[in-house]
């Protein structure tokens, strides 16, 4: 049971914050990838395990609700298990607490096992013939609501980017963060100062490559309630994701 | 002596990596900048010592070359120690070596003091009153030839790029390591498969915010010598930098 279940501890190192001074959105993300790699690999199913047989892990939705986010050097602790597993699907959840044990966060993500070769989806069972992936499953959720599903209207683009070598990640695609830091700039450094992001769920459907021009979509949809979405040029969706200001 | 030179033993983090699967540019910058803050912060001249009185670091310039990138996995250190001081300006060295104590790369930058009030410079000296500063200066060079001078003929910018949110670090200004990230997209992700990046030289000139719009300027030089540029609407020059491949 003492592998089902990865806590880091780890600490807000200076330059990984945003301009108000406590961990930025994209630095969280990264550490969310990061323990999922981890505790993958601790557990025989990271990267490499995968990719020595054509296959891989695909980020295909996540949800971060945070109360609170740390400041520079404060220390923190960040956890990780897998809650279930469904054909090619596995949810993994996330809990970050301060030093003295009080919750900041708590985050939930799918992952696809796809084939790298064929790029389709893979069973996981087929997968995991020994039966390590199932035995580590931790059927305990965290207390968020599950994430609304998410529509646009918005026919109008409100920024465009052509994306370069450094959003492309060791998958060869753009990295999954990098999309999140890309919506986050739609939004006025004003709104943050005045409001407090509590909330985003994004949700992954197509892969974006190096020099793929990308178009961005914002509608303002209720209260603090911000619906946005990633197309590609021939307009198919790359990501949607909304974001909940208070 | 003992804390004049910082050495911390660090490890290339899953998602760290370029999509060739070392350590990222933009990563080790970010890594290059954290462990100056560290090393401030230890002898008594980091952010928080600082902004209380109104004074703040800026990068001015950096140069790093390296001969080889780590991977996912591997343990390296990274040390960095002063060099000198003069007037507002100091110069910050680093070493990055494998476990084994082979030299993976060097890097070198020039910092300057301001005061965050009127941004103009500030006399070390007159902030170092205990001497504190100057105690912790350690005369070792770093074996690279110093930065040449970069100049551009190029009058039609290849990508324009506006700043958000994710671009802007603690200090409110874009952070120091993005510009080298817009500027590495510059290139084709075929010339980084098919050649190495063994020395980037960039040098700040002025400050951009959130929301500024970016021209960004690219010309072959000789050899595999690149000289880029970012401008601001006012065609005032934000970065110049050198990039060198083989």
């Amino acid at each position: 049971m003492s592998d089902c279940i990865m806590t880091l501890p780890l600490r807000v190192e200076p330059f990984t914050e945003d301009f108000m001074g406590t961990l930025s959105w994209g630095v969280l993300g990264n550490l969310l990838l990061r323990i999922s790699e981890k505790h993958a690999t601790a557990n025989e199913y990271g990267y490499e395990a995968l990719i020595q047989k054509n296959k891989a892990w695909v980020l295909s939705r996540l949800s971060i609700v945070m109360s609170e986010l740390p400041k520079t050097y404060d220390e923190f602790t960040l956890s990780t298990w897998v809650t279930n597993s469904f054909r090619q699907f596995t949810t993994r959840n996330y809990t970050m607490r301060k030093a003295s044990g009080e919750v900041l966060g708590y985050a939930t993500s799918v992952w696809a096992m796809i084939d790298t070769q064929t790029r389709a989806p893979y069973n996981i069972d087929q997968f995991d013939v020994k039966g390590t992936f199932a035995e580590r499953i931790v059927a305990d959720d965290v207390p968020i609501a599950p994430p609304e599903r998410i529509r646009l209207r918005a026919i109008e683009p409100v920024a465009s980017y052509t994306t370069g070598v450094s959003d492309i990640d060791i998958n060869g695609h753009v990295n999954s963060i990098r999309y999140l830091q890309l919506l986050l700039n739609l939004f006025p450094i004003e709104k943050y100062r005045q409001e407090r992001l509590v909330r985003i769920d994004i949700m992954y459907a197509k892969e974006a490559y190096c020099g793929d021009e990308l178009r961005l979509f914002l509608e303002h949809q209720e209260g603090g309630k911000y619906a946005t979405q990633i197309v590609n040029v021939t307009n198919e969706v790359v990501v949607k994701a909304l974001f909940y200001f208070e």
